[in-house]
């Protein structure tokens, strides 16, 4: 079983904690038979942290887990706390195969996905309108 | 003169703020007849701030200003201090035409974007898949 965690740092505004989680149930509804779940996890403030996330993936039957990090700038959480996490996970489940995919600022498409959404005037995400409301 | 202005937190990290920049210049280089200009601006830390990216492409000519807040969450700094800003900029160019655009966590593109990224097997819609490619 594949399954993708999205680390986020996690903030003092719930809101914003739980704007990472509806990101994830909208990659997990499209998401089709990449993969079978599709978790959150956050290194500060928020729960779960990456340990825990990993252990109840783990107990799902999760085999592969692909770690997201949902960071604009790679910076010292890109570059040094999420791979000790993610090397400690390895050294507790040798094996489950652990893969750490590029940061979200770091991904080729996100300036063509700015220049669409500006130019197009792609709507907002309801949910996320919602949510930028309050 | 349409010009598009990206705003984001600004960091102690001098690198994390030159990656906003060279963002800002790949949009531009992407842009076509989309944007005569693409700048960016900090609201804390690094330079230049709102006002003073604003006052230059004032002065380029613009005469349309697009303003994206580069910030995956809608907190105060995307609900509250962006928009006040940008309310001092039109009372100050009332000739200039300001729109707030939604911040990059609030784009609709985003789930597939990072779903694209992570699973290099089928595509699923093509039109979204197209936003992922740079």
């Amino acid at each position: 079983m594949r399954a993708l965690l999205i680390v986020a740092h996690g903030s003092r505004r719930k809101e914003s904690n739980e704007e990472v989680r509806r990101l994830a149930a909208r990659i997990k509804e499209n998401a089709g038979p990449a993969f079978s779940e599709v978790a959150s996890a956050f290194l500060e403030i928020s729960s779960p942290q990456i340990d825990s996330a990993v252990a109840d993936l783990v107990k799902e039957g999760a085999e592969e887990i692909k770690v997201f990090p949902y960071f604009l700038a790679a910076g010292t959480h890109v570059v040094d706390d999420i791979p000790k996490q993610i090397a400690e996970a390895e050294a507790t489940y040798p094996d489950v195969q652990f893969e750490l995919l590029p940061h979200l600022g770091g991904l080729q498409g996100i300036s063509t996905l700015i220049l669409n959404q500006v130019y197009h005037g792609t709507p907002l995400n309801p949910d996320l309108a919602a949510l930028a409301t309050d």
